[in-house]
């Protein structure tokens, strides 16, 4: 059975909608894609960039470049590109949560997501933090970010926080928590039985012995070798600054770090264009796109779908590994 | 005038001797080089090599693959490749100490490092903490690193330094200092009249206006302010994710990272076997080697001298720019 995925543009007035409507070009034979999202929407990204755009019902079947099929969330107002419109926040939250609801009632197999505003969103009303954060309520789980190209994936233990509020973030009990949760998506989603995580100390250096800083001695050294008891795969805590050189990633299936710019400048560094934004430990794979809605694009024709096609991609991979694994 | 440069080889029982043997098998016409080591250590690494070797007076003039120039600092114990020994942690300062001292006296114009192993100079009863520090103190001048390759330069506001410190030691006195130390050094010793630095944020997203933090807002962007209206160039807070994508770079000459592990990594991803690390502030120019002592691969003529040649090849010039701005 081929996966079926739900695509959602996210905010209206960004790039996402055109984002959709590139993806509905290119033939699949990896999934069957259900946009969430508003028709109106998505006919004018179309004809901004002049391609063409059939919307079909859910159950049709999607055969000629530009058929997509579509479940409608109406706009609450009418949407220009490059002009974020907080009376539409409602509809973009409603897009993903119904995306997420059809993957948690197994109607669907999966989430491939835009990029969100997340000010236009606040402004509208609705406090969100972030569609991982969404999702990860709506399902109730606790769930770990992972960055990935075709060169690194970087999990995070912690992802926006200010950075001195880190080091008290990193207790056993989080960082086991985050561990087994990347450990566990990494087995059944990416199918690796034996998942290698490198894990990255805190400190500079992963401390040098307790000389810049205590916490790998005190907290991180002792759990992974209490995890590794227990069968993970661990490598580390290993120094940031030597972990990411290329003949040492050939040995990791993911890289862990710590905080969000110990890990991410190097992601992004060898392939932005093509880096996908994973959420771990949901009920069902979601994959988003590594940029932002920019807004000053939208519409233009010129925005690069490489990331949105990477994450539909990756998500079919991931929904259909589960199936084998179900 | 050709630049006189300072060779110190570092830790005699690592692999920094071998690759000043293998230094001195190529012809130079950048600088002259003048080694601070001793006589029997080199004299054994050429052997190991089975490269040839002849130690030459002070005076004397190097012409031959081999040659190489000596002030002696003789080791008070035997050394042996791969067996550090606390007894020539002395030697190994002392020749540190006499190269800095002869570019302050005027006599040499610049010095490049081996590596140093840290633990072997203190349990030889010598508090040291970094060949930097140790140049620094001697001048009497407060200093910046910087590590370079040939794709980025990174400067580091903090440096070996636990991360649950770091945002405390982010002041706006402190950040002054090493900017305008940056500033001057990257005027003086690069030749950038007025050299571009990008300053990275603190926080993640460089604090997503006070959302991720307040250190941007209330120590970083008022001090870049006041910085820009001393003339200064300076792009940021940047987010450091996407700060060293590979156009954004292009713009830049230095990228000054607020930490370690937040500069480093992209650094080391990006070219490590010729990264060198640079200490702006000093009275001369000095480069080091960013890598270690390598015990185990010493006398074994593997190891890489790439980045001792990128770093006598970058003291060369260095030293040569300051000849013309005097």
């Amino acid at each position: 059975m081929i996966p079926q995925l739900a695509l959602v543009p996210g905010e209206p007035s960004g790039i996402g909608p055109e984002l959709c409507i590139r993806l509905a070009q290119q033939p699949r034979s990896d999934c069957r894609l259900l946009a969430f999202a508003d028709p109106e929407t998505l006919r004018a990204a179309a004809t901004a960039l002049d391609l063409p755009l059939q919307l079909l019902p859910e159950q049709a079947q999607a055969s000629r470049p530009g058929d997509l099929r579509l479940r409608e969330i109406r706009n609450a107002a009418p949407s220009q590109f490059g002009h974020a419109d907080p009376r539409n926040a409602r509809a973009v939250i409603d897009a993903l949560l119904g995306a997420g609801q059809a993957c948690l009632d197994g109607t669907l197999d999966g989430v491939v997501t835009g990029p969100v505003h997340k000010a236009v969103i606040n402004q509208g009303g609705i406090a969100y933090s972030g569609t991982t954060e969404l999702l990860a309520h709506q399902a109730g789980v606790e769930v770990v970010m992972m960055l990935a190209n075709d060169i690194v994936r970087v999990a995070l233990a912690t992802t926006h926080l200010p950075l001195r509020q880190v080091a008290d973030a990193i207790t056993a009990q989080n960082l086991r928590k985050v561990i087994t949760t990347a450990h566990a998506a990494l087995r059944r989603d990416f199918g690796l039985p034996r998942p290698r995580i490198a894990v990255l100390g805190l400190n500079p250096h992963a401390g040098e012995n307790g000389h810049l800083g205590h916490e790998e001695i005190e907290v991180m050294i002792p759990l992974l070798e209490q995890l590794r008891g227990e069968g993970l795969d661990l490598i580390g805590p290993l120094p940031a600054d030597t972990a990411f050189l290329p003949a040492k990633l050939a040995g990791f299936d993911t890289v862990l770090a710590m905080y969000h710019d110990q890990g991410l400048p190097v992601l992004k560094y060898s392939g932005f264009e093509q880096a996908t934004n994973i959420t771990l430990g949901l009920p069902y794979p979601r994959v988003a796109v590594d940029h932002g809605t920019a807004l000053d694009l939208a519409g233009k024709g010129v925005a690069d779908p490489s990331s949105l096609f990477a994450a539909t991609a990756l998500c079919a991979r991931l929904a259909a590994q589960r199936k084998i694994a179900r």
